[in-house]
């Protein structure tokens, strides 16, 4: 199933199922899950600890390593869907108002190439 | 556009559109995408830092702090799409096959109601 | 040597030649090391993940458990250490200083027994 | 109170009054701890989130930026004691026996110049 056919609905079903299976809706408090997530992203950025930005977009042509990433990712995005089922969050209705927001906030004017706003 | 008719492509696609008209490639390396994730995640975790468990599960009444909260699980999941655009990765796919693998890893017959294999 | 004779001067000197015997001020920019303390910060909160307060206050109970997180703090401990020694930063007059500042944001008479200003 | 003469006791102390004065043992299990340093170091972190490491060195030349990113590394540091506050924890003999595991564990030999062992 890739990306192009997946909805994050199934995404999300995918992982109520998984949580459900194992009756650990009782651990996934909020509280609880945003901690989980923070873990996880902790453990795909040490993938990215000591080398610098160069090396790090050469990732890509290492196959292991890449493989790797992408199971860090995943486990982030699990954690992040879980939290959406507990709080009953459309997460592509917020991301596409955060983007909105974003688009404001950072004018492609003001921004173009340029990190913050000056 | 819900969850239930977006894809995860389609959300891919609105990230990398706003990069790109900001030109903000140059700063995408996965290093530094894996600090801002790691940063907007804080942000989420900081919702629920001085309230317990219960009181987490009740956010979901308040829909203020809701809207607050999908807004950060938003800012995290921009970053975490980003770096699939940078990395070239199929997240559908690595959710998928995460899930499988860690129902291998914690077997519902030893993990029911257990947040550990023990 | 424990803490009441311990001065912070002494354990930044000990990180420092740690590094140095090992030439590793090559890897130790600042952006590095606030990244790997966020690491080491996120491993030591694992410890606490899927346990409520009351459990985690229990952690002092358990020698072997404690004495795994007592590690895990030496080791956010040692990254912080590094940072001042790379920013030549006198990390006991910043905390005093923080603590003063602190005082004023959160007055007592109005923050006692609450967690935030109300 | 300077490096040189502040002992890692009398830091403690400072904090533990700090808690104390407000009441706010309550809200202060290891948990919401680890929580909050983990917050409070993604804060640090966005300081250098989009510059380079070369750049990041050079914070020690900006003075108002340096004076932020101190206060900055005092609030992690104001969790951590807190945490040994509460967990009871010799901070500098973790930190020194710390030092010597990961003296066996990278030994020189083996590790000059480089950031792991090959």
């Amino acid at each position: 199933m890739p990306d192009t056919s997946t909805t994050v609905a199934s995404l999300k079903d995918a992982m109520r199922r998984f949580v459900a299976e194992r009756d650990w809706e009782q651990f996934h408090s909020p509280k609880n899950l945003a901690m989980g997530l923070s873990v996880e992203t902790a453990e795909l950025m040490e993938h990215f600890l000591w080398i610098d930005a160069e090396a790090s977009r050469r990732v890509v042509e290492n196959n292991a390593e890449l493989e790797e990433v992408a199971d860090e990712m995943a486990d982030v995005a699990c954690y992040l869907l879980a939290l959406t089922n507990v709080l009953n969050i459309d997460l592509s209705d917020a991301i596409l108002r955060n983007l909105e927001k974003n688009a404001q906030k950072y004018p492609v004017e003001k921004c173009k190439g340029r990190y913050r706003v000056e």
